[in-house]
């Protein structure tokens, strides 16, 4: 007969805020528009443990991702997954507060400006679900998407010429996952907001189109984070979201990069 | 004359939470017990930014980062030199609240538990100061320390063989820098949490030792994280301090991690 | 009219080995068994360039790239994108020696041992195809498989308690692609050189089994690396390969890792 | 009485090429002119074993870098302190080829070019020194300096503007450790090589002056590279080492980055 370790009263008692699994890599198929589209997410799974029980049943956690993975139909979304594999979680352990989240890369499709070649671009998503005591959810999506900066200042003082770097934008958008618009439009938000968005390829005259776009939009990193909550108000008006916005500079005359970071609730 | 774009008004007016400088390295010298002392953290800085104006002098935090280093006596701890920082970075820019964090590799030493050999050991420490409208400072340090886990589950189920694996115990510890031990406290908390502390040379009794300690002292990621909580509860009593413990086990019988997180309040 | 600054003479001539892209992160679809599959692997691209050229036209890999995946048919396997993408480039730039590397997360289903649920789990793969000048191709596979060891020594030392941990079975193939065993019987000869291999769910009776296992076969990092040829050896007879093995133990009772690197020729 | 399993025959009998430890982070510290320095470097240490043996004595390694550290009198240079070790080593463990890798943050000064301040600046070395089966030395040392890169191409075909990037340059020399020039002649070599050397402190003035000199040095990753070849030929004339380069450029218009390899044999 098996021994329940985990049952057992803990030595010292506190309430634990998480315990799960971190770091698991998985394979995901999704079902979209009648086509199957697979990714490898890095997974994280946590949920609170009471000060009265030693451990939990970590079994539980793979065993419910494996269940819906390999068992039901698959998902149209990460998101219908991530609700999926907390309910079955929720059926096999007690927990008051559950969360589940998945890092992974999304291809997306630009077309180069003047040569309007198709490129593959990859952002890095990182979509959370929630679940509280009420089986209520809630959902927190991230896009991590590559630009670039121009330095207004330097532009200012030295008649037209600059520094230029490349730049990261990221958007995290909270609430209700009907109101969470798809990455695609969370991409566009970011990449509207740089000096210019960047393509795996470039054509000569593609190239030039970008440096010309590049130096009639010269921002700071501050500018780059305000364009995205902005961007983000102008789109999502009305649909009660929190949007927190992060913009990171590679500053090409520093070894070290800035930063900026700001949060808003749109109504 | 020089044109300060970073005075204009933006084009969207959004308070930033957070602006500043990441990643930069730097060269530190602490001078402590009459010896001196080198480390090369990574910095981070940052301050809010008000909606109506566009951006920071970004310059300006280098500047009174320099200056502290090369200009003043070389201070006694991190956490001095951080206040000193903050403080004259108040001089030359404005803002609400402030901080800096610090991330770099501390060395201690060990002895070997039978052959009482000298070992030199290296954790992770992270200190942050914070500065808010009144200059009053908050600090908090953390401490991320390499041991190990003993399944007591696996132990209980079969006849005291089980699984073992490296685990990392963090302990951070947010309140007035009086009341805040010192790292080679913080270290022993959490070493004295794990199922063994680990050293860089163990001879062969050593060894034998640690291996006996290890299946003396068999721990969940969960025990991992409330016996650091427990210790520091036992340690810091009366000192009106903010405790969070993670632990991190990387089971030797998956690819993932398991991992735990919990928070006090002491009085 | 463009002018192409790459065509000129450059400063200071000589011959670069190797100049191309690198971190490039992209999306590509596979189609084996009649069964679609999507990975996004990162790649790098290098081929060299004579004293006599100041720059490699860049573009034009990622031109190679885009055009493979998505003018041509799909593809197989990774390895024939790679020959059909570097023939690709060879008719768009000159050059002798051309390589391209892809890294990916490579998932594949192991049965738990004694429960006979289906899991999922992932390894690192990296694939290399090099073209020369006669058009040759060569390639190189590595799988890097995570599984555990224990200490033999610390067993035979202490009546059957040890030390035991997380470890990473590198297994590196060169040779021609007809004669390179696939992904998972790569992964079956790193795995069956471990103490045991490890499976993403376990429940209390495949733990049970998974820790016999472990006890049953305790062994050195070097003795990892020398099963990985060992193995390798035994399967592979006849098919003119080279072979490198790396194995590396995440130690449970140090901080740093113990490695074993090893190299065979098979005829 | 103690069991050696590591003497041992093993099961498989391969070579090893090497067997060691792998990212030991130690506490160091040199004497140089009078003064004491700090550092923290990751060390890797390995040699060859025989076939007819089973393990490493894996703890010999570490005594031997401990009494080096601790017992004896500090080293002037990292260098001098690994040839220490690997003699200590070797009279501790039989091998042919031993060799020690150290990986550490080092700190140099540079003066803002317009306003004339100190800063304090961070680059990347690596220092590995091998043994023979003679008793002879090589020494391998590498300096990993954050540059830019402006491109000349983009800036032929647009009126002067043009895209610019962070860039990284590599200068790896082999040979003769009275032959090598120290970290600040390697630094500089490779400084000079970029369109401009990039510093942590930079006033509008110093900006300006930064942002003249790029937009006077375009250069293609294939320049930066060829640029260090060639500043270690003109520098490093008549002492028969081996030269290695490396450039990376972090292109602001893309998402992934461009490189170049080179190497030379300077008699």
């Amino acid at each position: 007969m098996q021994i329940e370790t985990q049952n057992e009263r803990p030595n010292a008692e506190y309430d634990l805020i998480e315990v799960g699994i971190k770091d698991l890599k998985t394979f995901i198929v999704l079902k979209k528009n009648g086509q199957h589209y697979h990714f490898v997410p890095t997974v994280e799974v946590s949920f609170d443990l009471p000060k009265t029980v030693r451990g939990a049943h970590m079994s539980r956690i793979i065993e419910s991702i494996s269940e819906i993975i390999t068992e039901r139909k698959v998902c149209e979304s990460a998101e219908k997954m991530q609700v999926n594999i907390l309910k079955k979680l929720k059926q096999k352990h007690a927990f008051k507060h559950g969360r589940i989240v998945f890092t992974f890369d999304y291809g997306y499709n630009s077309i180069t400006p003047i040569s309007h070649r198709k490129t593959w671009e990859i952002c890095k998503v990182t979509t959370e679900t929630l679940i509280n005591e009420n089986d209520e959810f809630t959902h927190k999506v991230t896009v991590e998407v590559i630009g670039n900066t121009v330095c207004p200042h330097a532009m200012a003082n030295n008649d037209g010429k600059t520094h230029i770097q490349r730049a990261i934008g990221k958007l995290t958008i909270i609430g209700n996952i009907n109101m969470i618009p798809n990455y695609d439009k969370m991409i566009e938000i970011v990449e509207s907001a740089f000096s210019s968005k960047t393509y795996a390829l470039l054509k000569t005259d593609d190239e030039s189109f970008v440096v010309q776009q590049m130096y009639d939009n010269p921002i700071f990193v501050e500018d780059l984070c305000r364009n995205i909550l902005n961007n983000s108000e102008k789109h999502l008006r009305g649909r009660n979201l929190e949007i927190c916005a992060e913009a990171i500079s590679f500053e090409s005359i520093h070894k070290h990069n800035v930063i900026a970071r700001g949060r808003i609730r749109i109504q």
